[in-house]
Parts: structure tokens; sequence; C-alpha cells
């Protein structure tokens, strides 16, 4: 009997920003082979990205991005790993998966190894259920199933945009934490998978993460970090607000929980705590902002609620600080080289880039 | 050394609607034995319920709850569980844990059995978190916290008002999820706590509840089920929503997932299916009116806002099915029964009631 093909093979992308660590690709072999990596190096243009045989992948580094993008890189992140959605943005395929280089293969209580990216397209390919919250989590999984009293008009569930998962040993803390309990380790293995229920924000990571980018692709905008901004390590938490806001207008899913990997190294708290310093102050007022958002009902489209989204940026949080006037600025350009890049009708399964 | 005490040992009852099954307080002995219960026994008042030596316990059966409460007693239900609410209504202490008499210890992966009372008041003395979603799940626990991106000004929590815990083997499934998966069981346990995000409704099941009745007593009422009433099983799912919506209007947090417990037995489906037939189709007009409810600013007791409450049932519902008329009538007259046994001031911490 063959093997089963992998899942979504020729439908989904593999998103890297940069790969420091030769072991990394390595590690993931068995079950990244089969899929196209799309690897967008953060930093010098001019150093080599050793990428081990056998791997489908297309690199691009910054002065690939500038020349494809022109004017227009301007909303592309320089050495941060924010520049990932530039991989967003030029794949073709239905479905991405993103993961950080210092992410290896976590073990199950079982002792087995988690493959990742079938847990993430099992959460996309069923629905959420952001409506009601069913107290045995994610009623779609085998051996599970919605709980008395979970109204019957609402099983049917929405269509899921959004699979988040979550990290074994290094926890994805913020620099006070990290600073506080140096030698914290989640060694939790929790087996579920949640709807995160609409009305609800969420801090996303992008460390371990899949989405549907026909659903909500142009959403998934890391904005301005790193060189030359005020400000690091908000990028996913950025796409992760702007990303729920329009979830829930458009009545789009987002799941957190399984699949866990095994985070393996913590960055420095003392480089961190400078990265994240004003975002700590910033996000005290975006938070209520992205909590009291709402989008007209001619936002029908994902790139329609964006735009009215950087509007609503510009407006409210233009205020707190000159930096988000500029980031508002980012989204539209963002939009508008998504669409460049992705014509109208170009919406594509299995229209595989070769490049 | 001496034992520690058991947690909260002069502030907590247990409230146990009839017990069917001698087996049941033997293997729960090591745990409930410090405590004080309260026994409401829901059917023939002639019948005799054997309560193993050594417990503390109080037992109400329909002749003292018509002698406690008077005409006032039509508002507590008979031949149903849904009576159980008397017990937290004649209860002086400040936290409540209720449990079936079909529930059993169960065992955690280790093979541990599980202190399911110990853990409701773990969760109830930590704060809940819902107004923003943590992705480690409950950031009090031991080993957890709150991670990058979660707001710093949300950290404190509110206080925690109810814990809902869950089943292992036999899930809590209506009549329909029942009849079409007999053989369903729940083996997977879930090692997490989650707080409720405010605005968010769930199915809250009366199995294995822990409440503070300080914070939320009188909105515990488990409404008019069973004998000469149109519809049962949907007791605990009435007090649920009520419950989450008058928490979140005064502040306070809801949590499920751990403790678990070993629920025995399936009941009836068909016996089930006609107890909720009407529910399955009213359920449907009600999960809408609970989401759109708002009380007013002077509704800032539990009492207020359930009164508040009442009268937009019976407007509201009142056009549904007559029931809801006698249902929103019921639930003053709980609450009249409720202050009449509780008068103000007499909030009582550690305040024993001897029988």
């Amino acid at each position: 009997m063959a093997a089963a093909p992998p899942p979504l093979k020729d439908e989904l992308d593999i998103v890297i920003p940069t790969i420091r660590n030769l072991d990394f690709l390595e590690m993931w072999r068995p079950f990244f082979q089969p899929y196209h990596l799309i690897i967008v190096q953060d930093g010098d243009p001019t150093k080599t990205i050793k990428v081990p045989d056998g791997f489908d992948y297309e690199l691009y580094n910054r002065n690939d991005i500038n020349k494809i993008l022109g004017p227009k890189a301007s909303c592309i992140s320089f050495k941060d790993s924010a520049c990932r959605c530039f991989g967003y943005m030029v794949s073709k395929k239905k479905y991405i998966f993103t993961i950080d280089d210092d992410c290896f293969v976590a073990k199950d209580p079982s002792g087995k190894q988690i493959n990742a990216l079938e847990q993430h397209i099992k959460n996309l390919l069923s629905p959420s259920t952001p409506l009601f919250f069913n107290t045995l989590y994610d009623p779609f999984r085998d051996g599970s199933d919605f709980v008395r009293g979970y109204p019957f008009s609402l099983r049917e569930g929405v269509p899921t945009a959004v699979s988040h998962g979550l990290w074994l040993n290094i926890p994805d803390y913020d620099a006070p934490t990290q600073l506080v309990k140096p030698r914290e380790r989640n060694t939790k293995y929790v087996d579920a998978v949640i709807s995160i229920p609409k009305g609800t924000l969420f801090p996303m990571c992008g460390m371990n993460l899949a989405f549907d980018r026909d659903l909500i692709g142009p959403a998934m905008y890391f904005g301005l970090m790193g060189d030359g901004q005020p400000i690091g390590r908000y990028d996913d938490m950025w796409a992760g607000w702007c990303t729920k806001v329009i979830c829930d207008h458009l009545g789009l899913g987002v799941k957190t929980g399984l699949p866990y990997i095994w985070h393996s190294k913590a960055s420095n708290p003392f480089v961190n705590l400078r990265k994240e310093y004003k975002g700590i102050f910033w996000q005290e007022e975006i938070i209520p902002f992205f909590q009291a958002v709402t989008l007209s009902k001619d936002a029908t489209t994902v790139q329609k609620c964006y735009l009215e989204l950087s509007k609503q940026v510009e407006d409210k949080l233009g205020k707190v600080d000159p930096y988000f006037v500029k980031l508002a600025d980012a989204m539209e350009t963002w939009i508008q080289a998504w669409d460049a890049l992705n014509p109208p009708n170009s919406n594509s399964i299995s229209k595989s880039k070769s490049k």
C-alpha cells in the first residue's frame, strides 16, 4: 500500500523568516520536505542562507523585495522577522504555515513526534465555533462534540481562517516576564483546540501559525518593525488584532491550541525590553481601540476591511504617536502591493508557482 | 507534622440533589467528609435517603421546603434535580460545590485520584481574565503566566464567581447527540482552566459546579423543571445563561475546565428527548435574547440584576411561550425567598450553620 500523500501538498506554502540554524530544516525534513518553502531573509542581503539539499524553496532577500515591490517595498520591515509577511504576499497557495527557525519538533505526552503541519491543516479544514463556547473544546475533533445546551442552529460553525499553535519549553513571554521568571518553562501539554469567541481579542504569536490566505491573507500584515522603527516584537500582535476584528466582522473563525512546537531558545530579555518598551505603553491604548472598532456594512472583503481599519488607526491612534500615522500609511501600501501581486480572480487553489 | 487542614472547611457547603447511589458518598469520603453537606431530596418525601456514618449533613425534602418557604416554595422544582438550588439558598457559607450522585472520583493521566473540590477552590480563589484571551490558558496556575502581548493593565483580572468542572467517561450530551452517538465516551483529559470571555455565553452543566455564593448566589436559580413543567434538563443551562450575563455586567469571572469527575451513567436518551423537546426549539430564541440583554447602571447587585432580567424574560420570551411568564414570576419569587432567608448584611464567611 502506498503511503498517504501529504495533506494539501499543492495548496500550502511554508513561510520562514530567515534560517540561522542549520539543524532547523533537518529536524523538520520528514514533515516539510513535501511542501514548498518561501524563505524571506530578514537581514544583510549579501549573506547567504544555506538550505539543505532536497527542499523545494524560493528565497527572497531585501534586494529581491525592493525589485519586486519598487517604492511599495517601504511597507515591508527590514532587519526584523516581520518581513515574513512578504512571503504571504508572493505565495499563490491557499494556505500558509509560518514558523520561526528556533522552533523544533515537539513530542506529545506519549513521546511521539508532533506533526504540527498536519494539526494546523485539521484546524483549518474544520469549522470554528466563535458564537457560543463549547465546554468540551473543539467539537469537530475526534471523540468530541457539542455539549447539551449548545444551540443547534450554531452547530454548523463558521469557516476557519486562522490556526494559532503553541509552544512547549520556552513560553512566549514579554521582556518583563522573561526578566522576572528566567527559568520558567512551559511543560503543560494541553490537548485542546479552542475557537476564540467573537468579540474577544487574543495575543497572536507568529512562531507557529497557519492561515487560509484566500480567507484572510490581506489582513496578515506584520507592520513596521525593526530597522528605523521605534518598536519591535509587536508585528504578530498587530496582525492578530487586525485579523481578529476582521474575522469577527466577516464571520470567520480563529482557533488556538494544538499543535505544539518545541521552542528551543529564549531571546535576550534586555534586547526585547528595548524593542517592546514603547509597545508596552501604546498597547494600553491599542487594545481599547481594537475592542471598540466597528467596520461598515460596505466592508465585504478583507481588503475593504483593512483599508477602513487603516483609516481608523490614523484617526484614533495617530494621536498616541506619529508612528501610527506612518503605520496606517504602510497598511494602505501593503494592500496596494497585495493587490498588485494578487490581481482579482487570481485566488488560486493548487496554482503552484515555480521559481 | 500535622496534615494540612482541608481548604475552606468552614466556608464551603456541598449541595447534592438526592443520593440514589450508596457508593457515591463512600467513594468521595476522603474528600467530602471534612465538609458540611446539604442534601435536597428531589422526589417522594416519604422515602428515606440513607447517608453513611461520619458525614455532617442536613437533609431537606419537599415537606421541609414547603414549611420553610411557605407559598414561595412554588419557585422550587419538584421531582427534578433542579430542586438543588434550594440548598444554595439555605446555605450560609461563602462557597458552594454541587455534584450529581452519578459522578465519581476521576483519575488524572498519572493515575492519581483527582480532588475535584480542591481544584474548584483554586479556581475560585484566583482571578479570572474575561477581558482578553490568554493563549496559555489560566495565567494564575503554576507554571503559567500571561503571554507576550497581554495588556498589563488587565493582568489583575476580576474576581472569580463560578468554577465549571468537566466530566470524563460519559459526556454531557443532549438527547439527539446521545441517540446518534450512544458509544461516545470522553477520554480526553485536557489540563486547562479557561476564563470564558466577557460577552460569550456557554452551556453551564450542574453536575460538577462550584461558585461563590456571596458574589453570584442569587443568580444560581435552576428554574422551573420536572413535575408539572413542560421542560426538563435546562435547569443548569438557565442558571448558566443568567449567571453569565450578570457576571459580565458586574465585572465577575467564570472559569471552565479542570477539575474532572468520572460521570458513570448515561441517562436515558428517550426520557431526555421528552424533557428537552421544547427546550431545543425555545433555545433558538433564548440564546439571541441572552446575547442581546443589557442591564441598567442601577443594577449594582446580583438581586437587582436578576429582577431586571426577570422583567425582560417576561417581556421578550413571554411571547415564545406562556411558560416564560411563569418562569419570570418564579424568578422574582426566588429573589424574595433568597432575601428572606439571607437578610441584608448576613453575608457570612465562616458563619457555619449547625443542624
